[in-house]
């Protein structure tokens, strides 16, 4: 596999819903769904119950589909205060899990998300999600919906992570490209 | 051990300063000091690596002291929004880690504390401190003062954890000796 080549698995934080995608692929070649999914705990159960039960299926995942770097999508809180917490706690849960492991692990805000996939950090949901399914090359959009942002999040690490100035340059006309494709 | 007779574990969340106190007692008994700490995480660190540490020394912890339930300080995010992420974060780690090991958690609010530990829910850091001091007959204030606070948590905890009828009274007749004191 080519160092640029790279299998990320992308982590949309979520106590009630998490969404995970897994992607394979590199800059400015064909991208590969690998897998895709949400983990669901219940409100019902008490908070730490939640967060263990988030700890032990993001740990199936990483073992399942062993993947070479974790994106986590970066929370924010100017929302619900107590959903924002979840969230964050969510998130520090994955971050916790790639560092025990020793996988590197990015966060990016979901601006920076929807910039790289759509070409416009005000993209909507439903801009995103079909920008996914084409960039992956799919039939259809993929279920559940949750999953979408976690695929988006996975591409957008694959295209902005390197940090080389060549995936860069790589990185800018697939974006021009991109652009293109939203505007028809 | 009777049932009364606990060990706390208490837990003052927060990334840069985790504040750690371990007591031992009953309600109505003389309690003890059995461990004090801060776990300090760089601010230089990647944030997944400073969870990664506070939980491998909250394991530490732990693993030493083995109480019988944590207590951990609920974080509100009515402050700073950046610094409330991490506190958030950091009492997440704190949660997992006792969901992991079976060892009931109870998260209890700063104003419960300060009220269990001194009569007033407005008290302030020192008056938290110096009713620690007394309710576990130190000669001087432990140090550092960041753990008076995960103390305080612990004997909050101690005597209010249990939802026994018979502890309530025996807490309310402690209370009142608390009222007293503070007042003098």
């Amino acid at each position: 596999m080519s160092h640029l080549h790279k299998r990320v698995l992308g982590v949309d934080p979520g106590l009630t819903r998490c969404g995970i995608g897994v992607i394979e692929g590199s800059v400015g070649k064909a991208l590969k769904l690998v897998g895709v999914g949400v983990i669901l705990t219940s409100s019902e159960l008490p908070l730490e119950r939640r967060l263990l039960q988030l700890e032990e299926e993001l740990e199936q995942w990483i073992s399942s589909h062993q993947p070479d770097v974790i994106a986590v999508e970066r929370v924010f809180s100017q929302h619900n205060v107590r959903t924002v917490m979840g969230t964050g706690q969510a998130a520090g849960i994955a971050l916790l899990v790639a560092a025990r492991r020793n996988i590197p692990v990015v966060m990016h805000t979901p601006s920076e998300v929807k910039a790289a996939v759509t070409g416009s950090g005000r993209a909507n949901k439903l801009q995103v999600a079909e920008m996914v399914r084409r960039l992956l090359n799919l039939e259809s959009i993929p279920k559940p919906v949750d999953s979408t942002d976690a695929l988006a999040l996975a591409i957008c690490h694959l295209w902005r992570g390197s940090g080389d100035s060549k995936i860069e340059a790589a990185l800018k006309a697939e974006k021009s490209r991109i652009s293109k494709l939203v505007q028809r």
